[in-house]
């Protein structure tokens, strides 16, 4: 029996209302000049008090060196340890723009691209397109594409993202990215990575034939590059398996996407960090698990931008009194994985976590940084450890035999 | 493999003497205007001195966020797993009994409990007959009910409590408790929850259904609730698995049951913590391997009596220079879970535990409380992996590979 499953045999009805607020990419690194990490720099007074009130300590993620997408990083704060709750970024793409995704359903990044006369891509975003551009497109593939053997759906994004689904009987996720990742090479032809796949790859390589045709003539966006297909297997939801009726409030396609997965309601995108909290707390109480997703800790890291990074931590931390006047039974703050400006990408270092709550051992800790929270009661844990903590600090979680 | 398949493979005849003190209930929580939790709060001076002489770290005791019973947590005290070695309450209660459970046997707890005319439950507890009564009582059942298809046994535990032990072929384990949890509704019928149970489930209607009639007439103990069914399945013992001889010195029949579900010999209970430690010189080189249990740590913790939770640790405190006068290779010091008087409930927190040999590498820890003990060199780690180190440093534990 695992750990999760206990969590799963004794999660009650009934409990405190529990609020994760995750700041993406939240970790980071020491940056020599900077006098230390982007947390242990930043002028973070409402965390720091948060740290010094509550238990804290360190997530890795997945596991030890490994550096987690997001949605392995977001699954794992809700309670689905990625290695074992597995899901394309295909999958991922088509739940983020809401689309209602069935059981079998195989989906796939769409990227917009243009490819010279000789077919050769020359530029992988199709010179960032904008979004009416991309849904003229998307309705003249819809109306100019026709496959037999499976239905399919193109739905756009935003700028020269789609998502591709397809639909229908035995189809497979077995198949290769057609997106070369450089330019000056033709995008690779639709391969299946096994034999059970073949049959789907035949439509799936008609329909890239098919929308090359269409697209013939367009300036940009003459060809499209598939990636990531995934086959959609509907997970538990936190409601069947945590008893947690809970909700997504986040911006970006990718984090409503895998909130949905789980089974929360994704409300529309507020459209900033300011409008996030106003959204909580219009909303607080109807709900007794509130996952809240801040962004631009992660692109700021991403920018590879220390200072933007300190900052984007420093803008969030002034909105903390806002969020505690809601006095949560439960608080999390943490990150789905590190992004030190250093690195200026997603890194497997350990993210700092904290938990507030009426039932929270006060340890040592009073700076919610890296090195600090490293000396917390919680100790150093895998993220999918985090949910098993916050229910039971909710009082969601019964005793475990007798 | 397992790491608890290593200690077995490698675990030798001879080696230290290991004696394992258990508070039950030890770990805590600050709770306002006190100062701290019980543990940082109480003088322990010599538990003090002894954490500053040892290794010592904190215990989760089942896994994150996992609230422990009585069973699971002492199982992992004793390195078996709790989410590997399961055993029903029915079964604790018989063990704890010292009735003599075999392969197969199918136990449950029982409450004698008051019904009115109308067959509702009206107190789930019969008045707390006391053990006079419930022993003329079971006897008049052990007469007056006849089954076939299975052989019955009916002991009295104390007060309203019984245990109910069917004896035969194929018995299942898959039944619904009868015990309805409230009053003002007839207890449930027996009803197998997997179809394998059927028969089973009519044998114990019938026993619940005759046992009724014998106690139609009586004031207050006129019906039988059963919960906790579970099937005795032997586990290896220490013995067998460490190569341990271990006693059991405790006074209250779930410890005694869980230390022989694993094969110690359980001594007649001593009678109060002066006595206990008593047995335990009496018992002095005799075994291996040394159980105490201290119960009234967890007691005044459920009371949610901060201040008696105090005392009771400081009277604890107070025989530890007694203890340390028999001179054990390795004594473990710890609790099956935390019962914080602030939640006057067992509950998920972190347990300090101590190690202390002539082999225990001495660490910064000086006090013997959560938040000390999590800078402690063992780190936090799951309940089970204590017995590793406690044989180690008794040099009971082998090199492993070449």
């Amino acid at each position: 029996m695992r750990v999760s499953e206990v969590w799963e045999q004794v999660a009650q009805d009934e409990g405190g209302r529990i609020v994760l607020l995750v700041m993406d990419g939240l970790g980071g690194l020491q940056l020599p000049g900077k006098g230390g990490s982007e947390l242990q720099v930043a002028r973070i007074p409402n965390l720091d008090r948060l740290a010094a009130e509550s238990s804290c300590g360190l997530l890795e993620i997945v596991g030890a060196g490994i550096t987690p997408g997001s949605g392995p990083g977001h699954l794992a704060l809700f309670g689905y340890d990625p290695l074992r709750f597995m899901v394309g970024r295909g999958v991922l793409g088509a739940m983020g723009i809401d689309f209602d995704l069935a059981k079998g359903d195989v989906a796939a990044r769409v990227n917009f691209c243009t490819v010279d006369a000789q077919g050769r891509v020359i530029d992988r975003r199709a010179g960032r397109i904008d979004d009416a551009t991309n849904r003229r497109l998307a309705e003249k593939i819809r109306a100019g594409v026709k496959l037999t053997g499976a239905q399919f759906f193109f739905q756009t994004e935003k700028e020269h993202r789609a998502v591709f689904v397809l639909r229908g009987a035995d189809l497979s996720d077995a198949l290769a990215d057609t997106d070369p990742q450089h330019t000056g090479v033709p995008p690779h032809p639709v391969r299946a990575t096994s034999p059970e796949a073949e049959a789907t790859a035949r439509i799936v390589a008609d329909f890239v034939a098919q929308a090359a045709k269409v697209l013939q003539g367009e300036p940009k966006a003459n060809m499209l590059l598939l990636r990531g297909f995934g086959k959609y297997h509907p997970f538990p939801t936190i409601t069947e398996r945590f008893k947690l009726n809970g909700v997504a409030i986040a911006d970006y396609p990718m984090y409503r996407g895998v909130a949905r997965l789980v089974g929360m309601e994704a409300v529309p995108p507020p459209g900033g960090v300011e409008q996030r909290f106003e959204t909580l707390e219009r909303l607080w109480g109807r709900y007794d698990y509130y996952f809240l997703h801040i962004k631009h800790t992660d692109s700021r890291g991403e920018d590879a931008n220390f200072d933007a990074k300190v900052a984007a931590l420093e803008e969030v931390d002034a909105y903390i009194p806002r969020l505690l006047k809601l006095n949560p039974d439960v608080l999390v703050v943490t990150g789905d994985h590190a992004t030190p400006a250093a690195l200026g990408r997603h890194s497997w270092h350990p993210v700092p976590f904290l938990i507030r709550s009426r039932w929270s051992t006060v340890d040592e800790v009073t700076r919610f940084d890296e090195v600090s929270c490293a000396r917390g009661i919680f100790g150093r844990r895998r993220g999918c450890e985090m949910m098993g903590l916050a229910l039971a600090h909710a009082e969601r979680l019964e005793k475990f035999g007798a």
